[in-house]
């Protein structure tokens, strides 16, 4: 054994606990859907649970192939590589019992993840997108045609941002897109998803003769809630610091930099809330002041000092404040659990503050060494250069999530009648006498 | 500190990681009670945290010991080796503060294990075996009684089955049979013990002029449930993947066939109900679907492909739904939770899998290098052989697991006038006038 | 990479694997609010997010600096050592991107944590000092008055005691002083710092004419109880065995001791509160239990045999009963959750018994090679000074921590007329006619 072996099995070791953490999260957002709207809700675990098997199920079957194999010219990874099902029933798959997978070798990123590691990891991180993205569904779409949406889903439309942004060969990537832990790659793209829901939806609701969506009342269950967020804050620490897909100094800085962002997104909602009410915000607001925290830090967690993640938290509370009551606005537009103005708008507004914010010596010890210091800490003509990168990279992405997510639900719909539930069985609407 | 010292370090931190884990499920079990059957059966938690506390002291005392100490012509460990209360008050027990725990030394299975971290990861298996035992009395056994039964169960019964198997001194292991994280030492032998339970129970609800078993309804508590499935499954990290004892290659496919296992089996679950009530099957299958896989893939978690896996998962879905029709037909029989469709029999099935499905290769990577292919993969007369020694160890363990157990609960019925509650009082049966 | 590089990762992983389990802590004692109280006490959810927030923002802020940082004539860390918010935009921060923090260099305690773990790790441990605070102020203080205590707290009030007896320059440290992860500094502290509250509030509640402090009824809601139980106790598996800051045979004592000192004085608290009722102790004394015997060990589990482990957990059962009983007698003092009796004096009474019980082999091997045997080990002379030494460290600490907690709540309560609720808003008293 070499000590380079040595080195691996700590990798390894912080990724698999790092897996398990985010493994927590799908159902967690189940946990989160009845602690914001109540126990009647339970349909709401069962979909998580879905969503969860449905990933490991269907990744494993090629999933996890067209995002992570070497890539067929930088567009969608060899849906073969290996065979399907991991290999199906042979040990000869590259590093499955030996060696570490193609990409974790020392000729790209070289923290020494094997197959079965980095599969669970990037399971549970498919996973828990769809599971953002289920949060519209509420009540008003059929399990089946949820279930049914999930499979392409995790076939093709969660893979291909993985494939051009997290694989080393893939074509944003190499033009020198960076999203640390998924601004883009989760929390953008499940915006994208969720607003083809939404169309699909609304199209569905307006030949109902439906003048708006109807929308589901908000019912506080305090400890569920309270609960999920814990689970969901612990998940982040395996979703960021185990994005690092090492264990070394970086590491520990965006243990960091999570944390603190988190904290300080926290006081800053109940700050900025408490003076827009002048009463005491409640538990809803500190939910979602920790939970803005954790989003706006995740596409850029690697690359900042801890002090920077202070700032952006602080400023991410306002954000979501005052985009919450925006998309409020939209009578077409059913979103209890704020999929839009937080995990969308922050995602993707994490994404945009790389180009002004990175400093090269965090990057370099998460593993980005060619990233180059951010606007405000002199980058200059590379951080604009970075800034129009991340810009294309997320109006790219989100049309093709969007568009592909919009294709998918209209064949859905198309065979199944409809995606959306009986509107009156489900109490969304008044039955007619 | 030598090369050798270094690789232990992670293998302890990654036993110990797995031990929480594992420990987390005993009271997951009294969550799961709660979860399926309401919250106003809150002695469960009372009684998980009995067991979660018994399974410490005891297997402290000496259960340890008689289970992984050097054994005594293959029969039984060593009572007495190092002393009760692990060495009691001295420093100088083997493995405690220097060196590995004699087994883990490169003599036998090499992966350094210490005392400290081998005796918290065992107990937790000793705690959660008498878990799945615990579903049977409910309302049924007074909580004295099962307390008292506890403490032989962690001295002796429990212990016998690990040191003939687990123990590489033990009379099954050196014939060859193998059973890799407890399809027969857990789940097998919990059903054993609680068909002992059934056996003592019935007797005396016959006494009691009973013409059958009183049930005990189920009336979900949806949160509950899957939060309690939710630790089990993440205790099941730790179950498997732990039990390599190491964290190296082997490891990780662990984790691979134990999660797609579970993914597997809860769709084909899910599907087969569908298919025979052409509705949605609800949370429950979803529940017991999970488990199945789980349960099902453990013992021979560490043996066979990803591939496998999940045929193995599908496969046992519909096993469990035929097992349940056709246990719920005694009138003798209340096992509300399904300790013996689920546990036993997946656990058992799994159990003789071994010899159809394992490959050389992959038992190799986990730690058991002598395990031939099985028949499915070409083992011939070897893979019929080890059919044979498997069939031969379920056998005698179930056996004498049955035969102990029994004799235990019928001293104790004897001593405590009777094993059962006042069922009037417990209001399983109408109150006389 | 050298070879000690190489130990330091494993290292850093355990004490940020440990730093997760002490985080879910803070929270965790809001769930036992509610399972102790009932679930209409929702705010102290609210509270505990309130504590874990403001802990990680004031502690990154300057705290952390002036527990940890080389202290100025040993009486408290260099408040700007490496600048505010830990080094705030710059990664020139010692310990953050390279190198371990100064503290961990072979030349103190040589376990090679950096800067970023063990911060995560120590604000976790000072929030879930303030969270065992607040247990006292339920209903009873306001909101806001606690969070304004919460900055001088974190900033000055946690860490003094950290400062001289964590920090291997502080005063006590150098004067021999030990407690090994937070008899004293936790636990008894908390109870200074809580009785400062209770003098206030007292005084509050004179001037309002209230003859004896409004207690707040015990209403159990088990499966909360039990799930907060859980998490603490998993909690404690980071708390003392990651107080070895690393993870080496040490360590893997230490998870012994404090699992079986839980253990046992589970059965002994329920044993003996049998004897004093001859009936069933039901699942609040099972909780307070376990408990008491994860408190009393902390301040010696890295120093003591998993022997003595259960003998001092066996007898803290009787001391919590017995306190309790006495605790309860005061008119002016309401303590629904049992800081006085449980944390308090377990805390303070576990580290007085590291006089009579150390071991010097179990304290070397988790990284205290100076302490001396105990008394009860032929320690003689020098345990008879470190008995010495362990008082007048803990008459120090609860001085300084009462009198600095009493002059911050005295300055609030000044600031905000008072810092008690109106109490006939909160139903603690009935509504004037």
């Amino acid at each position: 054994m070499s000590l380079q072996d040595v080195v691996n099995v700590p990798n390894n070791l912080w990724v698999l606990f790092s897996a398990l953490l985010v493994f927590l999260m799908t159902i967690a957002v189940g946990f989160l859907e009845i602690g914001e709207l109540g126990e009647d809700h339970s349909k709401s675990l069962l979909k998580t649970m879905l969503i969860s098997g449905s990933a490991l199920f269907f990744m494993a079957f090629i999933g996890f192939n067209t995002a992570f194999a070497p890539t067929i010219r930088g567009f969608i990874g060899d849906p073969m590589y290996g065979g399907v099902f991991l290999g199906g029933l042979t040990p000869n798959v590259a590093g499955l019992l030996s060696g570490v997978w193609w990409s974790m070798t020392s000729e790209y990123f070289g923290t020494g993840i094997t197959l079965g590691t980095y599969f669970i990891f990037e399971a549970a991180f498919a996973s828990v997108t769809l599971a953002l993205v289920g949060v519209i569904v509420l009540k008003k779409v059929k399990l089946e045609a949820f279930f049914l949406f999930s499979i392409p889903y995790f076939i093709i439309i969660w893979s291909l941002p993985a494939a051009w942004i997290w694989n080393p060969t893939g074509w944003l990537y190499l033009m020198g897109m960076r999203d640390f832990a998924g601004g883009l790659v989760v929390h953008g793209a499940a915006g994208a998803t969720g607003l083809a829901f939404i169309c699909q939806i609304w199209r569905e609701e307006k030949k109902k003769g439906l003048k708006e969506s109807p929308k589901v009342q908000i019912s506080l269950n305090p400890s569920w809630l309270v609960l999920s967020l814990l689970l969901l804050w612990i998940g982040w620490f395996g979703f960021n610091p185990g994005s690092v897909l090492a264990i070394d100094y970086g590491t520990e800085v965006v243990v960091l930099t999570t944390f603190l962002s988190a904290a300080s997104a926290f006081l800053s909602t109940m700050f900025f809330r408490y003076l827009m009410t002048r009463q005491n915000p409640g538990l809803l607001y500190a939910v979602n002041g920790v939970l803005m925290g954790l989003i706006v830090i995740t596409p850029l967690a690697g690359f900042v000092s801890p002090g920077v993640a202070m700032i952006l938290g602080f400023v991410s509370g306002p954000i979501f404040l005052y985009a919450e009551t925006w998309f409020s606005k939209f009578k077409w537009l059913s979103d209890p659990i704020g999929l839009f103005p937080g995990h969308m708008l922050g995602g993707l507004f994490g994404t945009v503050m790389i180009a002004f914010f990175a400093k090269q010596a965090f990057a370099a010890a998460s593993g980005f060494p060619t990233l180059s210091d951010g606007l405000l800490f002199g980058g200059g003509y590379g951080a604009i250069q970075q800034l129009g990168i991340e810009v294309f990279g997320i109006v790219v992405v989100m049309a093709t999530v969007f568009a592909l997510s919009y294709l998918c639900l209209w064949l859905i719909g198309a065979a199944l009648h409809g995606i959306t539930t009986d509107y009156e069985k489900e109490k969304l609407i008044p039955s007619s006498p």
